[in-house]
């Protein structure tokens, strides 16, 4: 009964990003209930048919599914916390920004009051709410996602990805992670080049096209590490720190910064110094897993 | 008369690379002559049909063009310093690893000494030669480039990047930049999703997804840079960092390494203080473009 564009939805935390989820609900059809702190940010919501709702915990009873976008799970805690805030039978898809500890802890908290709940992470600027690129991770108990999958669907591109409430989260900042890595290594190399007077324009298609190469490495470097056996088939990694070395050379030569360079080579380096020279890159996941120590 | 089959070439330096070289030739059904240090890593070549030169410059004069395939730039000047090497006339297509001036110094002593030459880079590992996988980039006079573009095609994809002797190599190590970025941006999300039990193979397309959508953001990106102004029409690097902080936090929290994370923020937060923070993320291009200062 719930996955249809006449569920009742509240949101709470008009900032850009929960305006926008308010604002794709409202023109997906479903009644939707807001709050905010400060309530004059629900004013042109209002203009547009969503309630403003005077209490956090009149929102929560108002919809079939409650959105949490706040400031980070302390408000959270706080708003939830509220003497009039019943949560029995609610369910809290909570997309506040966060770390996995915070999101399971939240989920403890909020299903010992009798909520339902599932964590959530936008991987999208506010624009692309309510578009494919509207790309919104979701983790928790899989019946719950489910049941509310087609209305939490007007929002973009939703994903379930398992029962642990803290995926959605590590999920987020591996792929944030990636990000900024492909894009730093293109600046890395679109500094390089433009030393020798070649535009960035120039380069770029050059560092798409490795960058999408070596992404499909990936699911049969990913079979070594679940195996956990790294046997050279491509490379070494003792002849992998020969080229890292090379740009860091290269880098300090031409005067950019070396310092991404130095790192790739002194994580290889630290492989090679446990013994894992004759091995092959994903060996590294070994020091990738844990701390730097000392 | 060149870009031919029975083009005779000369390869000289038969480390594994070099040996994958003569090999691809031979079996183009290119006259090969080879020669290295050792003279004893000819043989197996010699009993494919390869010809040994006694000394370096006999190779030399056997080639329409000859690979240069030795350890580093220091050894190219040994041997073609020699007394008996007369390089009048001759082509020199040098594939060995070095930098972009190393590879500048080399054409202005090469043309100086009468011969025609190009600098490469070879972005491909041994086995990879002699297939479309086995790309290599070459850079100087582009007539020099297209008179023997048909016979270097045999080895492999080949590419022509521009007059600048140093391209091949700028382009080298920007490319492996990428590479090894890519590779531990999917590392680092792996030992994140690892400790919530999602196995590598699981986590790896998401991450393959991911890498593929930011590349195709670098041709736009790039003209940010090549305009010099930086809009934040998708987001702006201040509001980046608090996702950079989330990234960290997590590693920490989760117990893996952070040092990535870090330095990704160690950037954006040196081009914030610089005044940039309601920029976009290509406005990072002025950190990467100089050395890092105390």
């Amino acid at each position: 009964m719930n996955n249809n564009a006449d569920a009742p939805v509240a949101v709470i935390g008009l900032g850009l990003m929960g305006q926008a989820l308010a604002r794709t609900f409202l023109e997906a059809g479903h009644p939707t209930t807001v709050w905010n702190r400060t309530a004059g940010k629900a004013d042109q919501l209002v203009a547009e048919g969503a309630r403003l709702a005077p209490t956090v915990g009149n929102a929560i009873q108002a919809g079939t599914l409650t959105i949490l976008c706040v400031t980070d799970y302390q408000v959270v805690h706080e708003l939830l916390g509220a003497s009039d805030v019943e949560l029995g039978g609610t369910t809290l898809v909570n997309l506040t920004s966060g770390d996995s500890a915070q999101a399971r802890e939240a989920a403890r908290w909020a299903e010992q009051r009798g909520a339902r709940y599932l964590d959530g992470a936008i991987m999208a600027i506010p624009p692309s709410i309510g578009t494919p690129d509207g790309v919104i991770l979701h983790s928790g108990p899989q019946a719950v996602f489910e049941a509310h999958e087609s209305t939490l669907g007007a929002l973009g591109t939703v994903t379930y990805l398992g029962a642990d409430y803290g995926l959605a989260s590590l999920y987020d900042v591996a792929g944030l992670a990636m990000m900024w890595s492909v894009l730093n290594a293109w600046l890395q190399g679109t500094a390089l080049l433009r030393t020798a007077g070649v535009d960035a324009t120039t380069y770029a298609p050059f560092a798409r096209r490795l960058a999408v190469e070596v992404a499909e490495w990936l699911p049969g470097y990913a079979e070594q590490i679940d195996n956990g056996s790294f046997p050279a088939e491509v490379s070494a990694l003792e002849t992998d720190v020969r080229a890292m070395t090379h740009l860091i050379e290269e880098s300090e030569a031409v005067g950019v910064n070396a310092e991404l360079p130095k790192l790739i080579k002194a994580m290889a380096d630290r492989a090679i110094a446990a013994g894992h020279g004759g091995e092959q890159y994903p060996v590294l996941i070994e020091e990738f897993s844990k701390p730097r120590v000392g």
